[in-house]
């Protein structure tokens, strides 16, 4: 059993001054480390009824990718704007200032499909719940959610009291 | 066996008009079809002599995540500028009208590892020529480097020749 927090290195000052960032690259690169987070999250979900994962660009796309090959499932790429080429749907969501938005192939979910979404990590939670609504204006179903580290301070969780989700790893202070 | 080039789609006009975009999100959401692309880079990767598999960002890390699960190796993440919290290694490529760079943590790779790098597709070859740079530039080795669909007719291949390049998809004409 590895201890996955172990290769999890918090850079200081990233994006900026006074935030420290989970980065997760010094995980995915120890074979044992990213092997045991995909078998924790599979083991999670092992009996969740569901048909397909999502992950959302770029980060959430490694976890879900290696999952959805673990588990045989479709996978369903969530994309910032203007990057998925045929029909889109699109869901804004506020950022700090401003906002942004992520977008969906309309036939990437077929009408009472279960999706699960995965993302590394959730902060204030925008972002998953964005792709959320993506998922079902597109007739699906949001069947869990699961997130390696989860930023408890910031509360984003609250965001998705609807939701069955799931956080590998609880930072629980700032 | 399926069939995988079935399960990709062509968009006319994107991103610009005139260009047809081959889109991989159909096959993705197709459970075997994305199980056959992965069985068959580990297929085809299975006696080569390396450590970890890179993918380059962001359709390159949904090849490299689940095939480096799958073959139980590191991954590495080579990233669009400003993404990589840590020190990193940049390298500029060229595009039809000026430039662009990808970066790697300086930290992903030790000297004398050998790395197979994953993407999507080859069109020019630009980014993918600079990530086996970056590796290269860390003291690894490129062990291979595995494209699922090559567009043969801009022979962006001619750009590789001192490596070991693999196309699961060959499209011969324009």
């Amino acid at each position: 059993m590895i201890d996955i927090r172990k290769l999890i290195r918090i850079v200081p000052d990233f994006p900026k001054p006074g935030i420290g960032f989970f980065d997760i690259t010094t995980l995915l690169k120890d074979k044992q480390g990213f092997q045991e987070v995909i078998d924790t999250f599979a083991n999670h979900f092992k009996d969740f009824d569901f048909d397909k994962i999502s992950g959302v660009e770029a980060r959430g796309f490694v976890f879900a990718s290696a999952l959805a090959y673990k588990m045989n499932k479709g996978l369903i790429l969530i994309r910032k704007p203007g990057k998925l080429p045929a029909e889109t749907f699109s869901q804004e969501y506020e950022l700090e200032y401003g906002a942004d938005a992520v977008e969906m192939h309309k036939d990437a979910v077929e009408p009472g499909e279960k999706i699960v979404v995965i993302d590394d990590l959730i902060a204030t939670g925008g972002t998953v719940k964005a792709a959320c609504r993506l998922i079902e204006n597109a007739g699906g179903e949001v069947a869990g959610i699961g997130f390696m580290i989860e930023l408890c301070f910031l509360k984003g969780i609250d965001k998705l009291k609807k939701y069955n989700v799931y956080s590998m790893l609880k930072i629980e202070d700032d």
